[in-house]
């Protein structure tokens, strides 16, 4: 299963010239998830070929407006282009009213229905599982309730031996409960343990989301051992007492963060606008924790096993 | 003096990857007018440099939201950036409610005033005049009240001949009303006239905005002999029911307004995402009228005398 994290947005609560606000996508296989939502996402989608008939799931971290000002426009386009099938957002209970107080405003009939899932974001929740993962919601903490999101893949069947397939003549029938973990008895009685039959399977993936979120060590409980966490630095480190005031982390405590949850690789984002040059968030965080990298518009990551 | 007509967004309903929602700016020596403020307005006036503190008139057309849902983040950001010099708005009188209840429900107070401009679309007004310039609205045909835009120079004072004041040593006080159309008397009561003393003026330049618009002939007394128009072309002249059916124009439509009006240019803008090729556009309008050219996101036209 192909599992990616798109940048679409990595500026902070300002857009520059190069960086939209906030917008992510996940994408699991043919699963495509929106994280956040700022001004000018429905274009950043169109500009790196995200199917938008494809994407189903939107999710929305918290409401300020650089998480959520490009909805109005998304929202509207998907009508535009006809779509008619559920669109799905998990977001704080009060973005539907906004919603559709906005809708009514500029009256708008959306084609589609839009079905809200409100997050509570006082607590880890479940908020979205089908057969082959499982998509989380969690506090982080900023000046208004913030959902983290953590995507996981679930275990995957053990990997049955061709050449124990052919040994043992393992009938088709009994394949798929031996790669549940079921041992196999011949013919002839003989019970043949599963370890001989199988190996493991690739450990599961993972990918955390934390933004907007202060420095937060309750977070590392939550995120250990992530493929992939995505954690805002919004600041460098010599800022840290105005990333504290305005709820923000920087560079150094995302690294701290990963190293922390030993994660395996970090990519910083949401950065402020008064950063032309992004070098020295990168190297500080790079001093605690080496796998790290710098978020960028366009950029895709791969989350390999 | 200089006069500018940027492009910011040139694409209708539905953006493009590299043509975003209506927003233009206009900019008259040190005064700046965005007109219209679709989604991501403020990203193309940061990439294009327009000096945000200096841009203190908005105009927008009509309430539809790829003309206006760029508003929420450009007003917001002002905010961030410390803007605390009034803003005006020109617009129908509906957006005020729109963009109050907005604010409340984002919980956004403003540093800054926003000071709303009603306009009678039904009516041809002036909404904008000082010293130099004047600003019509003027009522287009759209779905929804819509209003185009006229901005003119003043006419500007006739020019003293540099020979004349010579040659009959005119003291500095009678300058100006010379430069206003007065005769001179010389000391020794001679009386030179004025078309003696001074040249023509440079003709006052003027400029005209019309979208979303049907094709609509009463455009054209009020436009007449304009330097630049920019007219909606959102179809093809193959889709003119298409373009009837849904208020707009086509490219020859649009042309055939420029040649009425004796423009001295025409822009075409405001395209149906649906052509990824906008020759065949230009050519039809071309045929009508040569002095056609195409918007495209960042252009900028300069208004020569």
């Amino acid at each position: 299963m192909s599992f990616a994290f798109r940048i679409l947005g990595s500026s902070s609560a300002l857009p520059t010239s190069i960086r939209f606000p906030s917008a992510y996508v996940v994408q699991m296989h043919e699963r495509i998830f929106l994280i956040d939502c700022g001004e000018g996402a429905q274009i950043q989608l169109r500009r790196y070929k995200i199917k938008l008939g494809r994407l189903n799931h939107i999710l929305i971290s918290h409401i300020h407006g650089d998480h959520t000002f490009g909805l109005f426009g998304l929202l509207s386009s998907f009508n535009l282009i006809g779509r008619e099938h559920d669109l799905h957002i998990y977001c704080p209970p009060d973005l539907e009213s906004i919603l559709e107080t906005h809708f009514e405003m500029f009256n708008i009939q959306l084609n589609y229905s839009l079905v809200y899932h409100h997050m509570n974001c006082k607590q880890s929740s479940i908020i979205f599982e089908d057969e082959k993962i499982i998509v989380d919601s969690f506090p982080v903490k900023h000046r208004i309730p913030t959902c983290g999101f953590l995507f996981r893949e679930k275990p995957l069947p053990r990997s049955l031996r061709k050449d124990m397939i052919e040994n043992y003549d393992i009938p088709i029938k009994n394949r798929p409960e031996i790669k549940m973990g079921a041992d196999f008895i011949t013919r002839s009685g003989e019970k043949i343990s599963n370890e001989i039959l199988t190996t493991d399977p690739p450990a599961p993936r993972s990918l955390a989301y934390c933004t907007d979120t202060l420095y937060h060590r309750g977070l590392v409980t939550k995120i250990r051992g992530v493929n992939l966490l995505f954690h805002e630095s919004t600041f460098i480190e010599d800022e840290a007492s105005r990333a504290k005031e305005t709820y923000h982390s920087t560079a150094r405590q995302a690294a701290m963060i990963a190293r922390e949850a030993k994660v395996k690789q970090l990519v910083l984002g949401h950065f402020s606008a008064r950063y032309k040059d992004l070098n020295p968030l990168l190297s500080e965080a790079r001093e605690v924790f080496s796998e790290t990298e710098l978020a960028e518009d366009g950029k895709i990551f791969m989350i390999e096993h």
